[in-house]
């Protein structure tokens, strides 16, 4: 098996580092490159300075087989990545004819007229292949220089892409090098260290490694060979499925309403929600995901009591006797929703988000949930939860959409 | 005045190499240093490398007055920040009882048990001080090494972000620049474009400038003086508020749905939501708000034809005649939500997402949205939005927060 390929970026543009824009092109970039089983190895950011750009290129050389540059490319005076580019790889600028006119005519066809400081966007280091722009005026380029490939890309985000997509990725592809194998868990409600204590113990070769990565509220497990065959990748990811089974929500997709919304449809199922003090973030959730509509007709918050009153059925009784907050208003809460709304299985909360509201027995962070589905006998689970509002919020709305794919798993095997 | 720092910014972790996670810890970190009037001069991100790490800090170091580290600092094996910083600034590990208690305790509050492989995150370079997390169990260090200052903090977003707070920005202030002004301007609706045009015509003066920072779906404009009196600062504010009027939702807190809580709790009035298209997002931006209660009771996602017909007295006959997407149904959701509820103003949207689901004459990014007040006319806008599924909902959700706000200025004035 062949090594995968060290890709470079450098970012260029004032903008990039005072919080200005968002570096976009590298997340898309490093996404590309390791579907096709390369690795971005570095990634720099300077601003628009002939001294920065020079010494970040040296360095990049040194750690990388071909160089992605984004940005600089313009008409105006701060744009000098191919000056720079020309001079570190000692390659004068050359006036390019064709490119010439296809700037002028991406003016005409605008019925605008060029300006002559586009010009310089038709000079090119000599020696590069020119990468033709079709949504802009500034074309990229390609060159080999100093034991490495240099690709220079406009920094517009759209342009980027579609340059990326059409001139960068079938080039690497064609050097059709094997990549890594990669392959991702998503967990909710695991702690990375306790995970790895029970992922550390596995028999893990030295080419296969396992990699961690947090992102409230969830936790990913990223597992990684350099050169597994079919089978024994199969059972390595076998045996680390097995590990973390009692936090997986799903492989692949990060987002755990994708799961829920694959899971109900499975069963051509539909849900229904009743949320207090997660306030709309569970449907917010499922609605995020395309072809959400097949599965949730509707749902409410019902913030007040008087509300859980009317439109869930929810006994003044219960609310005076047990609090909004507990285990009874709840379970009435999912059962109303699911009696009012015709679908398969409905789910609710009721819990104190904070930061006021707390009390000694009901402290900020206790969360109430419930799921009721037809024929079948409510489930009740009592969080206690960490975190400002926004955070147990969130917390708990996931531990929801967690119930809903164990139950619905759990359905299933009795079935 | 003293000089503006140089700093440079490292993000270690492989995940930010391969596509999974966007850096917004150097975005934060830029705006924020921009903020004190700083610059942030470089960023390098690099993977779980010992190698990779050290070239990177003897590349920053010769660049840039303060390091400012993120990530790796974690309990599994391949969070190494803290061994390279050690070999980097020849400054050996020390173990801190402080923070091993620090550490233990968070386990235990949670009341789980502490693993050995814990015990790591409490070992720090020998002279460093250490930054207390907290949020997590993770330290951050503060070393001087190498003519440089290194502050090491952990990776995860919101405790870079608090951490930086607490820890650097103060010691940033007191190391750099003193006394400028500051105001923010929060906009929707704007493009930056087209405001620097108008902004760029105001009198302001050397020391007075204007800055912009697009956050999606919001745009900020920051007001800076190095050196006005009060009565000058007064009349610069004024000057930009009267320009940037029209786009306006609120100054200093960044969040839309606050203003409006604030708005409803004025007038002690409150809100009630019926949302198709947006799917709860709306619901879920309001109660994020602490205090929230006090101006909302309830809402309902009615995604489904026959959930508007029986939540909402929505008529069949509409619905068939001009579809779930037009005037006159988010007009009847937003009337029948008002009078459904008891609130006194409800608003109601109902949109195409997409990806799926457009027409030609409806294409994806469609949104009715309506609002309807107690003793006026319903008010109606058609929006066509941009964007993909997440981006149109919540550009949409944010137009009808900006017209509750609208409306209810409107109604004060009349008033």
């Amino acid at each position: 098996m062949k090594q995968a390929l060290r890709i470079g970026f450098l970012a260029i543009g004032d903008e990039l580092l005072d919080g200005r824009v968002l570096d976009s092109n590298s997340v898309f970039l490093a996404a590309a490159i390791a579907e096709q089983g390369h690795r971005l190895t570095v990634r720099l950011t300077v601003p628009d300075e002939v001294e920065a750009i020079g010494e970040a290129l040296d360095y990049l050389a040194k750690r990388a087989d071909w160089i992605v540059v984004s940005g600089g490319l313009g008409p105006t005076t701060d744009d000098i990545t191919c000056d720079v580019v020309s001079q570190w790889g000692k390659a004068p600028l050359r006036f390019d004819e064709r490119s010439w006119n296809r700037i002028r005519s991406f003016f005409e066809s605008r019925g605008m007229e060029c300006p002559d400081t586009n010009r310089k966007q038709a000079e090119f280091p000599n020696g590069a292949l020119v990468l033709d722009n079709p949504m802009g005026t500034a074309p990229g380029f390609l060159l080999e220089a100093n034991g490495v490939r240099v690709v220079a890309l406009p920094g517009v985000h759209l342009e980027f892409k579609r340059m990326l997509e059409e001139h960068l990725l079938p080039r690497l592809l064609g050097d059709g090098r094997q990549g890594d194998l990669r392959h991702f868990f998503r967990l909710f409600g695991a702690r990375e260290s306790s995970l790895a204590v029970l992922l550390d113990k596995l028999p893990l070769r030295p080419e296969e490694s396992v990699h961690y990565q947090a992102s409230f509220p969830h936790l990913s497990v990223m597992v990684r060979s350099k050169g597994s065959d079919a089978l024994r990748w199969e059972y390595v990811l076998g045996l680390i499925r097995e590990t973390v089974q009692p936090w997986l929500y799903g492989e692949g997709d990060a987002r755990i309403a994708s799961h829920v919304v694959d899971a109900l449809m499975d069963r051509q199922w539909t849900v229904s929600i009743a949320e207090s003090c997660t306030g709309g973030r569970i449907a917010s959730l499922l609605t995020a995901i395309p072809g959400s509509s097949a599965v949730f007709n509707e749902s409410v918050v019902t913030y007040s009591n008087e509300s859980k009153i009317r439109k869930l059925g929810v006994s003044e009784e219960d609310l005076l006797e047990h609090g909004a907050v507990s285990r009874k208003v709840v379970t009435a809460m999912a059962e109303g929703a699911l009696a009012e709304s015709g679908a398969h299985v409905a789910v609710a909360t009721s819990g104190i988000a904070g930061p006021g509201g707390g009390t000694e027995t009901k402290p900020v962070g206790t969360v109430h949930i419930a799921l009721a589905m037809r024929g079948e006998a409510t489930v009740h689970q009592c969080l206690n939860l960490r975190g400002n509002r926004e955070r147990v919020q969130e917390r708990a709305s996931w531990a929801v959409l967690k119930l809903v794919l164990d139950q619905l798993a759990a359905g299933k095997a009795k079935s």
